[in-house]
């Protein structure tokens, strides 16, 4: 790559999308008879339509040649090659490789990583196993009838979004919970129904020293002892984490205790032990060994395909477009899909947390905006909360709606609904009503004629509003995984557009450093530290309500 | 008001706006001592502390101006007095009766409205104290222990959030649950453990037709009619509706279904029977008396203080300030509270669903942008997810904190933690940290010079990132009804500020048009009608998926 080819290609988009009418979608499709064709693509397990997006054959020429310039293919290679691509923390993200299959050959720094992988799936295996035909029992000989995942951010999000979406159709018997929240009542409500004698407990912390995490399994501790004394919670807790001596000096016996990889980032905690463990327990060891088959599926698409045809690249290349040229800062989420409800929690994660950066991997200011803001919730909910704003707000919010062509069996006719509003909304986002059009039907409605006219600008729709489809032939473990692949490699991709390591997270560090800083305050052990006035004052503001509260 | 003092006061701000520095926080806390104090306001159960955001007092008497030019105070006074703010459905917006004491004198049209209210109010009581002494049961004279609550929308965020927030406070002893997705698994889950003969539905519908709750109620009764047979479900059923006909023809008794009225909109509907009905099931009737008059304080509250000392009418300034001079189109929210871990999603609605808009309530295009987008989790979890990007992403998203002074004894420990880090991370986004500073910590560290130096600017914080936050004493039935009034207010008053109608919501009408045109197509039922050749397409590859798809 060489920067005037990316300053040619910047240079390229940026005059393309000061064109006028950049905007408008659907005379593209006029002119185009073959656009839907030319901007769906087909990936493993996902079907992808952002032919209602704003760009045409230029732009996506000019796209992808940017991503040349940027070095895109040596990018993908690098990842795939176990190389140092997390730059600053100075290690290879190997995430392709925890989901390969046993007989792949993937290395970091030269080192085979594949032995250690396979060793611990084994483990996770025949730990599930001994769980479920209770060969593993608590303290008292009790089975195990429930477990309790403690874990924040990555630790949480994909092994509980895993969870949720295929529990209706993989069941161990086993009630697993997760809980990542310290706040009051998180734990209770998690706990709520559940025996401490039948209580399975996973502590999954990559350095064994998450405050939050640490500081639930503390609680937990003194919960189980209640049923099993203080001796017998140890045989209660399995842990997940690149410190098991700090998990030993928890009192985590040896057998309970999986291992992690310093190259394993939290966002992509999902495909390594501590997704599989929780996963495994609830859906059972050959669910999870689909949805790794899934994502390796993806990987192999997103490794070997031409960029033009790549999908996770052709979504990135969208992003780079919309966030930089056009000014689209948010991203909105729809799966019409309750089972998939977790997934804009999980996205924010995957998304905000990697492309939230403002530096360059050489450490220069990035040249314009990186990733989106993404929210989101699972349709038709969202449409009514929000989808108000999407039609008929003053701000254009791109949309990445996610169809499941099949849904099961039982619940048939209210799948069909779902589908229908989501093709629906689409269309409505692009093709919008006019004013005249509105005013037509309130006067067929039988509306008076001034109040029709009256009503018609707020009864109309602007239109021309870009979205994504995405759309699974049914939603199952290796779909699933796919899918989740699927984002994980936008993220990369996107990174290298940008030029910014996606796999850091120093962004989250000052605010803990602070946090510890002030609880000593917060506790009235400790005079208040050094803080803005803003900050003291609040902190004065808590401390009094605290001590005249009744308690 | 007058165009023309609308018009001088726009162009004050937008000189305001473009003056150098005016996103330097730390300087203004440097030259003005009184800071804190002049951005900090005091509210019925809620204090507030905007003095980390970008403004001064010039700043702030130009938004006060504005606001009165464009009838801020009589905006207010209009609200009140019932009449017709709701322009284009030309009907009042009385929720603040739903939370009035049985004394007030509210009318809409001129129509007292307090006595149905108050009448209604004591139909919930009373039909709740039959549920819970048993002397309503169902079918089989088995007495209920369980609740299912189906709504969207309205009918489902806000009394999910009261229910969940106040659990742990207050329990009946009915277990309380809410769906809202028509989605594969949403009823199942609900459902689960639960024994159709001690079940008791809500359907919550003001018209009685929305497509996702009816159908929703009737696989409800499907299931009922498993336990007690199809002639013994309709004793399981209470209906929250305008259109009690349509009630009836359901199947649903006179005595079990409770009364709406056309001026409560969807994103109000918390304080009419919609919420009253299943949080008094589930919390009790004196924990939602207690809500309502916390409410009703705040409501006094925005009624009566002047603009610079109320606290719905500066924050309003605030946003129209960040969102409309300063291009900040994302707000952030974030309880540090596991019990307001519903809020952001019911706060999506209210502010997304009221200021989405694009036309001025005379059918004018607005002047500029109107209401942001907003995202939120509870803290600390979401500080594991996006915060990476509010810290060193590049665009500056505004963050609403809320800290509760005192969390409950049980988990006081927790709660310390959470407090600290609330305040830590306003601070951290504020303070940032140069890159100079980076260095030094990562050689004091021991750092090797080279990797210091190269690290520098990736753990360095660019701060001066704005924040409000929002304390409140503690968190029960009467602060949280203040909280969440004081967020309607916000809106009404931003709406007002952008001269929208902030109680229609015609955005969400198309897609329900297309949808109910697209689901006969969907289920193979129909040719597929008129749509754009992208909307065809997906509608092609989904049959097609559909039909191959083993079964």
């Amino acid at each position: 790559m060489s920067r005037s080819d990316e300053s040619a290609a910047h240079s390229l988009l940026a005059g393309l999308a000061a064109r006028p009418g950049v905007h408008a979608l659907q005379r593209r499709f006029a002119e185009d008879a073959a656009r839907v064709e030319r901007f769906s693509w087909e990936a493993p397990g996902v079907h992808a339509d952002a032919s209602k997006q704003p760009w045409d054959a230029e732009i996506f020429d000019g796209l992808v040649r940017y991503a040349r310039a940027q070095g895109m293919e040596q990018g993908i290679a690098a990842l795939f090659a176990g190389e140092r691509v997390n730059t600053t923390e100075e290690r290879a993200a190997l995430h392709v490789a925890l989901r390969a299959p046993a007989q792949a050959t993937f290395a970091a720094d030269g080192e085979p990583v594949m032995g250690p992988i396979v060793q611990q799936r084994a483990r996770v295996r025949d730990f599930v196993s001994e769980v479920h035909t209770g060969r593993r029992r608590g303290h008292t000989g009790a089975p195990f009838t429930a477990v309790v995942h403690l874990g924040i951010g990555g630790s949480e999000l994909g092994p509980h979004l895993v969870c949720a979406a295929l529990r209706g159709q993989h069941r161990s018997g086993l009630d697993v919970r997760f809980v990542s929240n310290l706040g009051a009542g998180a734990l209770d409500e998690a706990l709520e129904g559940l025996r401490p004698e039948q209580t399975l407990f996973i502590v999954a912390s990559k350095t064994f020293t998450t405050a939050e995490t640490l500081q639930l399994a503390g609680t937990a501790r003194q919960w189980l002892a209640q049923g099993v004394g203080s001796e017998g919670s140890a045989a209660h807790f399995a842990a997940v984490t690149a410190a098991p001596e700090k998990a030993a000096a928890f009192g985590i016996a040896p057998d309970a205790c999986f291992e992690l990889w310093d190259w394993v980032g939290g966002r992509y905690s999902l495909w390594s032990t501590v997704g599989a463990l929780p996963s495994s327990l609830a859906l059972g060891s050959s669910a999870v060994e689909a949805l790794r088959r899934g994502a390796a599926a993806m990987d192999e698409h997103f490794r070997t395909r031409p960029l033009e045809r790549n999908l996770p690249v052709v979504l990135a290349l969208l992003r780079l477009w919309q966030g930089r040229y056009l000014g689209q800062r948010v991203q909105v989420v729809v799966p019409y899909d309750h089972r998939l409800r977790l997934l804009p929690a999980h996205l924010q994660q995957v998304d905000m947390e990697s492309l939230g950066k403002r530096v360059r991997r050489d450490g220069s200011e990035a040249a314009g905006p990186t990733g989106p803001a993404l929210l989101g919730q699972p349709g038709t909910t969202a449409q009514h909360a929000f989808f108000q704003a999407l039609h008929q707000g003053t701000d254009v919010l791109p949309v990445e709606f996610i169809a499941v062509a099949e849904g099961p069996a039982a619940y048939r006719a209210h799948h069909e609904v779902l589908l229908a509003n989501c093709l629906a909304q689409s269309m409505a986002l692009m093709c919008g009503k006019s004013a005249a059009a509105a005013e037509a039907e309130l006067l067929a409605a039988g509306v008076a004629p001034d109040r029709a006219a009256r009503l018609a600008a707020h009864r109309s729709f602007p239109g021309e509003r870009p979205s994504t489809t995405l759309a699974l032939r049914s939603l199952e473990a290796e779909s699933l995984g796919a899918l989740l692949a699927l984002y994980e490699h936008r993220v990369y991709a996107e990174s290298l557009l940008y030029g910014i390591n996606a796999f850091d997270q120093y962004g989250v560090e000052l605010g803990k450093q602070l946090a510890s800083s002030l609880v000593g305050a917060v506790r009235g052990e400790a005079p208040p530290p050094e803080a803005d006035p803003s900050t003291r004052g609040l902190l004065r503001w808590l401390t009094q309500a605290r001590s005249t509260e009744p308690r």
